[in-house]
């Protein structure tokens, strides 16, 4: 499998008083390149996710850099992949780039939960086959 | 020093369908803690640091553990402590709790920059002399 | 009845690069005057409602002027009061005003309805009765 | 002219616990669009107004009805048309719709301003040119 990508630009509400994103609203783009990863990839929507499935994915640990500043206008291209899956959770690896610069590089992990007891629940068969796809371990790979 | 503590509510406005604080949220209750602590431990305030100091201190480097979600109308406490200070930058230690049970724990890294070339310049010389204080060096230590 | 007051300072958050709050923020620092507001006066708060109460007061229309910007660092006083209460809705005028100026003025309707039909339902008593008072009868007012 | 047209998705982000979007979040979205549009229509972009051009345009009234709650995957079309040119001002219906229904109906008016003294300021020729170009008169409309 190819990397996700999504584009987003950087808007007047991601901005700060010194003109360049707030850290949080960067937290706003990667949430929404989750979503669009989990609709295109894993085919399941985020509507579909917390309404008949009553599951939420919320988000356990986060490691972030962030490289540089990002600005008004600019276009951002934020990259996707799983690295590591578990009974219930995933490891991700997301970075964001403008042309050439990296602005952030971010590993975290998501607990597939009921929504209701809060509590980790195994991935449901078809979305862990798709994870697995994603991971894409080359065939013959014997690491 | 003891460690700085401020209290914040979960809002409606932090909290995503599932009921619980949508994460990008919380980094917004952290940003308001660090703003309250420089206000009231480095005596210095954000508008004075981004006004007529023309500096800023964008968040470098997160490390963050979510250890149990948080729910609209709950009293959360948030703890700041500075763990390491550099030329021009420091390392936060920041928890969130409410009541006995602990909510986030994150490690974030700061640093003190001019706000127009964007480049690191040194903590001015009162407020690294009130960041070593909060760091609490003991009277008898010679390092 | 006294008009209730509220205040809340300009954070950083609230602020877009010409530095004055951006204004879907003053609607967060609105949506928790309301917040403040059903928890003291009508004695009702937002868990208990949208929780045991399985309700919900989503805003239906809003008339607002900004009259003056303002910036972080700034401590802002948000006055609120009902003018109008129908069977299931309240209109409230809310100010926000910096020492003597204004910086903005509200009138908005409120609908109470049951969250799962999404269908207004009326004022239950005890909220009515407490509403009543907030709009403030004068001893002698026959009407 | 035809009306500026302009789609966006409702996110996890935009919504509350009742499952709908949060209003002042939609005010984010209407910020999109009326960017969107000053980069399409009118021909300059937001990077440019606060940058190099060193004005702004703060949003100075609002009227605004919310018809119909949105929920999470919705996709909303944003419909901006505008009603009034001022000398540094100029008003905008906004409509949002979610296939046949309507969700919000706004009226709103922004001022173009100084960035650094805050006051508004002729429309520059260009900008005025393009706005008048969408209000649409028709050439033999005597009105």
């Amino acid at each position: 499998m190819t990397t996700f990508s999504y584009a987003q630009k950087v808007r007047f509400r991601h901005c700060d008083p010194a003109g360049i994103v707030f850290y949080p609203r960067y937290f706003e783009m990667i949430n929404e390149t989750v979503e669009e990863w989990f609709a295109a990839r894993l085919q399941v929507s985020f509507e579909e996710l917390h309404g008949p499935m009553e599951a939420a994915v919320p988000t356990a640990v986060i490691d972030i850099v962030f490289t540089a500043p990002s600005r008004l206008g600019e276009d951002l291209e934020f990259r996707l992949e799983p690295t590591k899956i578990g009974g219930s959770s995933v490891t991700l690896m997301i970075t964001a780039i403008c042309g050439a610069q990296q602005r952030l590089k971010m590993n975290s992990t998501l607990v597939f939960i009921d929504q209701h007891t809060g509590r980790p629940q195994r991935w449901p068969d078809n979305i862990r086959t798709r994870l697995e796809h994603e991971i894409n371990k080359p065939v013959n790979d014997n690491a």
